[in-house]
C-alpha cells in the first residue's frame, strides 16, 4: 500500500489529468431538435446574413427615409403608392423619390427604400397617394440584412451547451444538424454488504441503496449516459469483475458505497490491481468527502465516492462533473449557477482544506443570505431541504456570519 | 372581429383558466431512473426510518457513552470488548455496562450502546480489553434511527420536480417506482408565406422558419413533449387543418409566426372558426410581445406567438411555460432562477404595461448589475447573447440606473 497526502481537488484533477492521455471530446452530428443541452463540438460561423435582405419589423410603407423629413398631421409628407409587396417575395420593382410601397412586418424592402412608416401614420388616398404624417429616420421599423447575425460572424462556440434560442439561431443559419460532443459512458457501481438494492427486503443492519440513484441523476444532469451496475458486496472478485466490466463498455467509473476503511482498502487494492499507474490519489482536502479514491486504470478515469450520500454528491459535484467536463470539452467549471450570498453563521474550517456547506438561501431586506443547514453527512435529507453548496477555500479558517461566500445552486 | 382590449399577462391567465375545464394533471408511474425532472403528482410520506437503525458513521468502537465520561490519554477509561459486528447484520449481542465493540462505519449499534468512539482515540490490548483515551457524548458518531427521515414525514410535496438527490431519498424510502405528472404534448406550429424550413434552399425576401426550434426547445426545457409541425402555409384552410390535427394530438397548440396583421387575423378566425369559446385575448400589455393570441378550442388552450423571435420566446416563458404547468400539477410562476440585480441604464416604460429586457448579468465589485442587450425584439442574436430576462412591472413608468429588478436567468 502507497501512502498518500491529502491532495486538494484542484490538484488531484491535474494530477488526474496528467495521468490521461486519451480524453478528447469525440463528436457526432445530431438533428437540432435533438440537440437542446447537448455541447457543440466546433465554433459555428454563420455561412448566411440573417436576415437575408432589409426586412420590415411593421405594417405600413416602405419610403425613402429624407422623403418624410418635417412631416406632420398638419403638413403630411405626400407621396405615390408605386405598389404593393407581396410577404416571401423580391419586390419587383424599386423605389424612386417620391414613392412609397405597401409593406407587412417581415416583407422585404424594395430597393432604394430605407425605412417603413408604420400603418397608423399614414393616410392612403383615392388617388394613388399616400400622406404620410410623421417622418421616420433611414433604418427605422427595418431589420437590415446582416443586423442580427453577419455572414462569417462566429456565432456560438465549441463548449458551448446549447439552449431554445441557440437551436433557433442555427435554424436560422441553415443549419439541419449539428455537430456535438458524445456524451461520455459513465458505470456506476455501488459497494457495500450492508447495502441492498431497491425492491429486495431489507433485514435489521441493512439499508437501501441511495447512491446509485443521486449518482445517476447526477450522470443525467451534466450530459453523461449512466450505465447502473447496483449493488457489489464488499468481495475483492466481485468488485474486481465489476470494475472490468465497467471499463470496457464506459468512458468513466465511478464506484460509491463502502465508507468504512475495510472496504475503501477493497476497492485501492482491486483499482491497482488492474494496472497502471491504479491509484492516484486517496484521500481529499476536502469536507465532507476526504475518503474519495481517484484511480487510472486501462487510460480510463475511475473515481471511489465515499459512502455518506452527502459526501458522495459533494465529490461528484466537484471531481466527477469536472471530468465529465473533459469528456464533451466543456469548460472545467460548468455547473450551477453561482451566486454570492452572506452566510447567516460563524462556519470554522481547517486550513488547507476546503469546505462544502449545504445552504438554503433566504432574501432578507434585499439581500441574499445562506443559511446552513447543518446536519451529518449521512443525511440526505440535508440535500433535499437546500438549495446549493456553500464554498469556503482552502486557504481560509473559516467564515464569519455576514460574510460573502460562493455558492453554487442545485 | 370583436375587439380585445389588451390584458395583463396575469389576467389573461385568468380568463384562459376560467375558460378551461379540462386542465388537470394526468399522472403515470415511472422507475425511479427515469423520474429525474420529472414533477411529483403525489405527496411523498416516508412508509420507513432512514436509517432503519441506529448506524455508527465512523470505524471504531461501539459504547456506552457515559462508560467514556472523563477519559483521558493519561486516564483512559477500560472496556472490555464484548465482539465485533459484522456489516449489513444485526449484532447477536447486546451492550453491557463496561462493555465495547468493534464496528465498522455504517455498522448498526448493538442495544444498550449509544455513541461510537472513534478508532484512533481507542487501543485494543491482547487481554480482550480496550483502552478509551476521550469520551464520547450520547449519540456521537451515531446516526439515529429514522434520523436522516421519520416513517411518516412528508418528505416530497406533491408540484416538486425531482432532482438528484431526491431519487436518492426516494430509493432510501423504498421505492422503485415513483407517481409522477404525464408530460403534456404541445404543438408547435409556424405560418407565415416568407418561412421556409430547413433544409429548403431560400429565395430572396424568404427567411427561415426559427421559432420552431426555439418553441420546440422551450418546451422541452419546460417539461413537455413538442410535437413539431414545421411551417403552414398563410391560408385558411390549411392553418385551421394542421390546427385540427393538433388539436386531435396535444393538450395545448402553440402557433407562430406570422407577425402582419394579416396572418394574425387569419390565426384568429381559424381559432374563431373552430367552436366556443375560441379566442379569449387579443393582443398584450406586455413588451415585446403585445400581438398574442389566446383562445381555447375543443376544451384546450392555444396559444398564438407573435412572430418575433425574441417576442416569441417571452411570451412562451410568460404565457406557455404557465400552463404546461398547469398541465404539470407544478407552481404556475415555476421557471428560471431569480435574481436580483441593479439595472445597468435608464430603461423608460409605459404605464399599465409589463415591459421584458433582455440583460446581461455582470459582477461588479461584489454587486450584481443587469445590462441591457438592446435591440429589436427581431433579432434572435440579443436571446444568445444575453442571461435573462429583467421584469418591469406594470404599475412602473421605468427603472432608473441603479435601481433593483428582477432578473429570471435562461
Amino acid at each position: 500500500m502507497q501512502l498518500f497526502e491529502a491532495l486538494k481537488i484542484d490538484e488531484a484533477l491535474k494530477v488526474l489529468k496528467e495521468n490521461l492521455i486519451n480524453v478528447r471530446a469525440r463528436s457526432e452530428e445530431v438533428e437540432l431538435l435533438d440537440a437542446l443541452n447537448r455541447v457543440l463540438a466546433e465554433d459555428v460561423y454563420s455561412p448566411e446574413d440573417i436576415p437575408p435582405f432589409n426586412r420590415s419589423t411593421v405594417d405600413g410603407y416602405a419610403v425613402i427615409a429624407s422623403d418624410t423629413f418635417g412631416a406632420s398631421e398638419s403638413l403630411p409628407a405626400i407621396l405615390k403608392v408605386a405598389g404593393e409587396i407581396k410577404m416571401g417575395e423580391k419586390p419587383a420593382f424599386s423605389l424612386k423619390a417620391g414613392e412609397a410601397a405597401r409593406i407587412s412586418t417581415g416583407g422585404m424592402l424594395p430597393e432604394g427604400s430605407d425605412a417603413v412608416v408604420m400603418l397608423e401614420y399614414t393616410q392612403p388616398l383615392e388617388d394613388g397617394t399616400l400622406l404620410v404624417e410623421r417622418p421616420v429616420a433611414p433604418g427605422e421599423n427595418v431589420i437590415l440584412k446582416g443586423e442580427d447575425v453577419k455572414k462569417g460572424d462566429l456565432v456560438l462556440k465549441k463548449g458551448h451547451t446549447l439552449r431554445p434560442q441557440d437551436l433557433a439561431v442555427l435554424a436560422g443559419m441553415g443549419f439541419q444538424k449539428v455537430r456535438v460532443a458524445v456524451s461520455p459512458k459513465v458505470s456506476v457501481i455501488s459497494t457495500g454488504d450492508e447495502i441492498k438494492p431497491p425492491g429486495v427486503e431489507i433485514r435489521e443492519g441493512e439499508i437501501r441503496d441511495m447512491n446509485s440513484f443521486s449518482v445517476a441523476g447526477l450522470v443525467l444532469k451534466w450530459g453523461g449516459i449512466p450505465e447502473v451496475f447496483g449493488v457489489v458486496r464488499d468481495d475483492f472478485d466481485e468488485i474486481k469483475k465489476a470494475v472490468s466490466e465497467a471499463l470496457k463498455i464506459s468512458d468513466l467509473v465511478v464506484i460509491s458505497g463502502g465508507s468504512s476503511v475495510g472496504t475503501r482498502d477493497l476497492t485501492v487494492k482491486v483499482l491497482e490491481s488492474l494496472g497502471k499507474p491504479g491509484v492516484i490519489a486517496h484521500g481529499l482536502a476536502v469536507k465532507p468527502g476526504k475518503p474519495t479514491i481517484i484511480a487510472v486504470v486501462e487510460e480510463k478515469p475511475v473515481v471511489g465516492l465515499p459512502g455518506h450520500p452527502v459526501s458522495a454528491m459533494v465529490i461528484f459535484e466537484q471531481v466527477v462533473r469536472p471530468i465529465i467536463s473533459w469528456f464533451l470539452g466543456r469548460p472545467e467549471d460548468y455547473g450551477g449557477l453561482k451566486v454570492k450570498a452572506k452566510i447567516a453563521r460563524n462556519i470554522s474550517s481547517a486550513a488547507g482544506r476546503e469546505d462544502f456547506i449545504r445552504v438554503r438561501l433566504e432574501q432578507k431586506e434585499g439581500e441574499l443570505w445562506a443559511v446552513p443547514v447543518l446536519g451529518k453527512s449521512g443525511l440526505i435529507s440535508t440535500m433535499v431541504e437546500s438549495h446549493g453548496l456553500a464554498r469556503i477555500a482552502p486557504e481560509k479558517l473559516g467564515v464569519k456570519e455576514g460574510e460573502y461566500v460562493d455558492v453554487e445552486l442545485y
